[in-house]
């Protein structure tokens, strides 16, 4: 009836939130989404932040400028330094979450038959924001390091893959694999980008979730070390996995030419983001409260990635590979002959949700692989997950 | 440095945003931004739905469902029937402002070339969406009653213009000129639209602040008179006007094809929309504080539309040609013999903004043009500003 012609008109939803149906079935154990576990919400460090924020009433109530309260974009200022990524103002934008920012990025950035290289498994939103955006993905492999920058150097070197316009990385307990590019590969493909003049498109929602090994500097941080890149570090990041997606709080620290096109877009896209979350934001942050409830949810975090860990070790032993990630909220394995979408059936009948693998591949799919996270249920609900999972493969046929 | 070839890559924001800066200034009188009065806002209501919403913390909190809370769809499926435009839950989707819900549908419907007809003059924000779209933009013109269906009818019927994919309009309280399009007029449009097979895009911020004169249903709520016009309508509407545009609460209600479409390119562009100020939305319509908030509000603005025209017809006379709205936040206008934008600069060194018509044409510029909104300056400020404005008039050599 109507002419759909455009990219966007895309009936089909995302694979993930495809699963969500089957959230609301009772007893229903779910590793699928990547949602921070509600139970661990500061829920009166928020309450306090709120009533500070609505003192000022106008602030909350009014539009807002489209980069972003002039009070949270301080606070994100201080929180960048903290992090060893100062950043300044100009640079700065505030985002209805971190995927708005890649949104507004894309639409700036990338024309149809651009092309755009991304770590293979990736986050499924990016590869469908990329899709929508006609970008041309090239893949280049993970593993326990992250990207394999050696390949990319060597793709590029030789003219097997054009210069792409952005490079799109989670490079901190990746989404989904949960590794981390060492210092010396960020190191190398901080000046690949230089060479080349591509944009590195740094996604950081899990970088302070780490619960144990040691830190890396964020791609943003590390721009210091090599002369010139940072002309090329677009750097995103997020309130949503450290205080509460519910704020809708994201920001982009991209350079200045950029940042600002991107605020042009957001005029045009929403004229801005929620000042009253973004204000509460501001009160939280300001109090020092994310500092304080950091250590309890990584502690947390690291007890159900342990206790994911082992649950996957005991019951399925021999018949699951997988690296247990040092942060962040997924566990990335892979099955022995067992194609993961042909489990899931019988892992939903057992009432256990995962994501199969396919739907983080723009290319070569691994059948055997699958996404778990454990950031949502309890600890024993995790145990008793893997044990139905386990049942699930049994009766798949392993 | 980079390679900006994108239409998004545009350097020029707004010009309504640009004149910002200048509100700033000590003393400033402003007629230019379309902001509510925000000593209108109903804080205390706000506080006590905002308590509410937060007895649910996770409600709040966690990521909610792309198409908006279920609470909320509920609550606005009930304002809608009680403004006469009863709609389904599947038509259905919150937007962060109705700005997105636009965003959402041109992506979604407009392919570059597309045609798309709106009022001359029109919201510019909508020009810059349309034009970084890259549909072609079809004006036709607009008189007392709104838009000159008449015309648009013969310029269809001659095939001296392309059929349109869409048509845009803001048909009551109209944002610039405050016209609202009439009953026989709207009917006729609806006609048009399923004889032609384009989508009227009914754009609603404003319907419910009408101070004078008899209420005129919505397209949407006159398609139950026109047989299957239903399936030519999208309408959005806010509650940034009447309750507060902090919260960033809009929504689309379109034929469910085209609604279940915009809800998957959501996933792609932000997942969700703030679920917090969704919640305390939800429970602001539910106590049914809307509805006792309403009177207040269109008072305030009735007298503050009744001392702009007053001071105008006062303080300048002949000079200024204008109608009187019935409703909404806006008075346009045309000066005799004065080039708007010439005088914008003798304005602000009087310390009073307007906007320049030049901001609302796509072509045929008339630039003896004027808006002026009277929504957020108080009363007194209101005289002052318009003593002003005839004394930078003065300056200009009128």
């Amino acid at each position: 009836m109507y002419d759909f012609t455009t990219p966007f008109a895309n009936p089909a939803g995302s694979p993930i939130r495809e699963l969500f149906k089957y959230l609301s079935e009772p007893g229903m154990i779910s590793f699928a989404g990547g949602y921070p576990a509600s139970d661990l919400f500061d829920v009166d460090g928020l309450a306090a932040a709120q009533a500070r924020a609505f003192a000022q009433p106008t602030r909350c109530l009014q539009y807002g400028p489209t980069d972003g309260l002039a009070e949270l974009k301080a606070q994100i200022i201080a929180l960048m330094a903290q992090r060893g990524a100062p950043c300044a103002s100009e640079e700065l934008l505030v985002t209805t979450g971190s995927q708005q920012g890649l949104d507004l990025l894309l639409r700036v950035m990338v024309a149809p038959g651009d092309v755009v290289v991304t770590e293979q498994p990736a986050y499924p939103a990016t590869l469908q924001a990329l899709r929508l955006q006609q970008a041309k993905i090239v893949t280049v492999p993970v593993d326990a390091d992250g990207l394999d920058v050696a390949q990319l150097s060597t793709l590029l070197r030789d003219g097997k893959i054009a210069v792409p316009k952005l490079l799109y990385t989670v490079p901190t307990f990746a989404n989904p694999t949960g590794a981390t590019l060492s210092r010396e590969r960020r190191i190398a493909l901080l000046k690949l980008a230089v060479e080349y003049r591509f944009v590195i498109v740094e996604d950081d929602p899990y970088g302070d979730l780490r619960f144990s090994g040691e830190a890396v500097p964020t791609m943003l941080g590390l721009t210091a070390e090599v002369p010139g890149s940072r002309d090329w570090v677009v750097h995103f990041s997020s309130l949503s996995k450290v205080v509460a997606p519910g704020l809708r709080v994201g920001w982009t620290v991209a350079p200045p030419e950029i940042a600002r096109r991107c605020v042009v877009a957001k005029q045009t896209v929403d004229l801005c983001s929620v000042p009253w979350t973004q204000a509460v934001a501001a009160e939280y942050l300001a109090e020092g409260s994310l500092t304080r409830h950091l250590p309890k949810i990584t502690e947390a975090y690291r007890l159900k990635c342990e206790a994911m860990c082992n649950a996957l070790r005991d019951k399925l032993g021999d018949a699951i590979q997988f690296h247990a990630p040092q942060g962040g909220m997924f566990v990335w394995a892979r099955l022995a002959a067992v194609k993961t979408s042909a489990l899931l059936p019988n892992a939903i009948a057992e009432k256990v949700l995962f994501v199969p693998g396919t739907a983080f591949f723009a290319d070569n799919v691994d059948e055997a692989s699958l996404r778990l996270s454990f950031a949502a249920p309890a600890v024993t609900a995790i145990e008793e997950g893997v044990a139905r999972l386990a049942r699930a493969m049994g009766a798949t046929g392993k």
